[in-house]
């Protein structure tokens, strides 16, 4: 008897996940291996980075989600290299070798080139990036309650967010309510609502991906929630604040804390891709796949999810979103097994159901099943369907609780300032993750 | 007409929090001065270290806490110094002067003069400690099952409790809990319930302020859970294992994870209190305070909870629990409102409701209201006290709830590998806090 087919899948995500789920008892070896012992649900990301939801809330033990599968394997590891050759995954501490491999290693933020603003202006992709921001946000408010010279109290009570796409509008919102609403009665010598936050974009439109009508709602409810949107190219970040370019020239704009949500990049095993595999990528590193999402000349390799440059169903890349992840991951699940059976599957074809966003307390925009909608409706399709997608019932039940809860008392409780500044006090110590 | 009397507090722990919630609309001026924005309910500190529980459940914002008292400013800073001629507390970036001052900075670890072993062993006080344990627990399983040598995957499931006390007792039986329930499917290569979980205790008697029943129902439900508890007193540490004096001569025990809760020892501001306002110390620094919580000479300064060495009713010292904080606080603030209206009210007296602790699923020993009792009525006693003393009715219902569907499902949810290595690369970075 020969040994069973081993699939290794690089990355616990959306993408990593559904495909490891959907080989649960197939007639193959399933290697999951993560850096992370835990699957994270990005979506809610920005709801960790402004208190209303504790990390372990959105987050779920892989080995817990897949031990229903005695075929599938999970190991915490690095990866250090690809040998395509010999068909092996080079771990920092070992190998893994495969006759079909899934890489899912998903996204992270991308400074074009400026990478040294990742200090002064944090992204949002990991849980240690919502705490730092979450840090960042709430020791604003503390340093402006203590600080007795008006400008540069006005600097720690400004705000600025670089990047008006879904996550760039998610955390301007939630700053907003925290606030307006939250913080409201918390200080003594500060008003929290007469905080400055700005959401810089350089096209001027958020939500740019969505249609007119969405995103002029979504700037609504911003300004209602006291965000000011302004056409601008960030193009200097410092500790004291933000130079950027607006059509009426060069703005200086003093503010303690910046966030970053204008641009990711692929993971950088798009570049092992391209020197072991000779796999092309665009422009933010990510690989160019054929219509059965695996690479040229190596059909026993998948690159899925924020990895993956897939234009074959209407020319443009598809975006980088949860729900590309987790059909792509199915797919390449249903391929290996149509071939073990000796058949092939028609090219991967993403089924769009729709975009949302929440901006606030009771509102969203949403474009789903081919409807555009606002308001109070298309917050509670947005509560329902992400609600859905949370990988553990249990995390499922105590979200609901803690978003209900929220909702009535206006309240975060998450709101701890853990962990050491991420800040580094003298410019050599830069400590990146 | 007079400025309000003004009353700082150092410290949002249970002491200060109860002092602060009880000056609530008293006619003083109220600053709560604490490091962290949050109050920590440390009773459950262990279940965050054992992923059964989230950091944001078991804190609250401290100014939320409190934001109902119009006549209360919490501050978040740091104690450099205090002034007691001029009645200033000299903060690390400011000042605050008092009329009345309510010192309450609790207790840290103690490693009786081997303050290296901190790196190595580290003890339960703060969220990161917490993080940090359950980062090692965790990471322990998953190097072993990674480990092709058995000796050194045999230090990797060995897991060294170091103190036989509550926090001690608690953190073993819920690692023999993960090893036995939580992880009994996920991994393939080690069996986590063949996890060796060694107690030591100096004495060799758990939890041994309470009676002889309670200490033997404790280690026998301990033993039923895997724990071995052993007569030792540590005397080497490093990261390779442990080192201890038995009654049958110097044992080595080779374990990749050791943990701390034997001893603890007052803030350093106890000794602040000694070169500035000639308080005595004990052995553990914990400042000698008169029948009135207040230091000799200094009526205006009080010393409460785990700081305070109180010894005027039984002639022992009061342990350092909760109930004792709390009770101070408010005796503290009872006698300061007296104090204005010109009365003075009798010694403080200590109402001690007992003591309890759980170990493992469905078991407790508990010794209240004169009755000793232990397994699922002391268990039942212990959710329902806990839960009643969580200051936000919020968290509250999250770990009620948490609670139930981890009894339910025996999954620890909470189980996430978070943040970086505290353990030094270098002996030469060390980073503490």
């Amino acid at each position: 008897m020969s040994e069973p087919h081993r699939v290794v899948i690089i990355g616990g995500g959306f993408g990593g996940l559904y495909a490891a789920k959907r080989l649960r008892g197939a007639p193959v070896d399933v290697t999951l291996v993560d850096r992370r012992n835990f699957h994270l649900f990005q979506p809610l990301l920005y709801q960790v980075a402004t208190g209303a939801l504790s990390p372990g809330e959105i987050a779920s033990p892989l080995r817990y989600v897949l031990n229903q599968g005695r075929n599938i394997q999970v190991l915490m590891a690095n990866v250090a290299d690809l040998d395509v050759q010999e068909r092996r995954v080079i771990l920092s501490d070992g190998m893994a070798g495969y006759d079909t491999l899934i890489v899912a290693a998903g996204a992270r933020h991308h400074y074009f080139g400026n990478d040294h603003w990742e200090d002064t202006a944090p992204g949002l992709k990991t849980i240690e990036d919502a705490t730092e921001i979450r840090r960042r946000i709430l020791l604003a408010f503390e340093a402006a309650e203590r600080e007795a010279d008006p400008a540069r109290r006005r600097a720690w009570l400004t705000f600025v967010i670089v990047g008006g796409g879904p996550t760039g509008v998610e955390l301007a919102g939630a700053i907003g309510e925290i606030a307006n609403d939250t913080l409201r009665y918390d200080f003594h010598s500060i008003n929290p609502a007469e905080a400055n936050i700005l959401l810089l974009e350089s096209s001027g439109r958020v939500l740019g991906a969505y249609t007119d009508k969405l995103s002029d709602a979504a700037e609504k409810s911003l300004i209602r929630l006291g965000v000011r949107v302004r056409k601008a190219l960030v193009i200097h970040l410092d500790d004291e604040g933000v130079t950027a370019k607006t059509d009426s020239g060069e703005i200086r704009i003093a503010a303690r804390t910046v966030l970053w949500a204008a641009g990711v990049a692929a993971s950088p095993l798009g570049a092992v891709l391209r020197d072991r595999a000779r796999a092309s990528l665009d422009r933010v590193g990510r690989v160019v796949v054929e219509p059965d999402c695996t690479i040229p000349g190596h059909p026993e390799i998948f690159v899925i999810g924020d990895m993956a440059h897939f234009a074959h169903q209407t020319g443009q890349p598809l975006p980088g979103v949860a729900p590309v992840a987790m059909q792509q991951g199915r797919y390449a699940a249903d391929t290996i097994v149509a071939r073990l059976k000796g058949r092939t599957l028609p090219a991967f074809r993403y089924a769009d159901r729709g975009s949302m966003a929440t901006i606030g307390r009771g509102k969203a925009v949403a474009d789903v099943f081919g409807l555009r909608f606002d308001g109070a409706p298309a917050w509670l399709a947005w509560l329902f369907i992400h609600l859905m997608y949370l990988v553990e019932f249990n995390n499922r039940l105590v979200v609901l609780f803690q978003w209900a809860y929220n909702y009535v008392t206006r309240n975060r409780g998450a709101r701890l300032i853990t962990g050491e500044a991420r800040r580094p006090e003298k410019p050599g110590e830069l400590r990146l993750h």
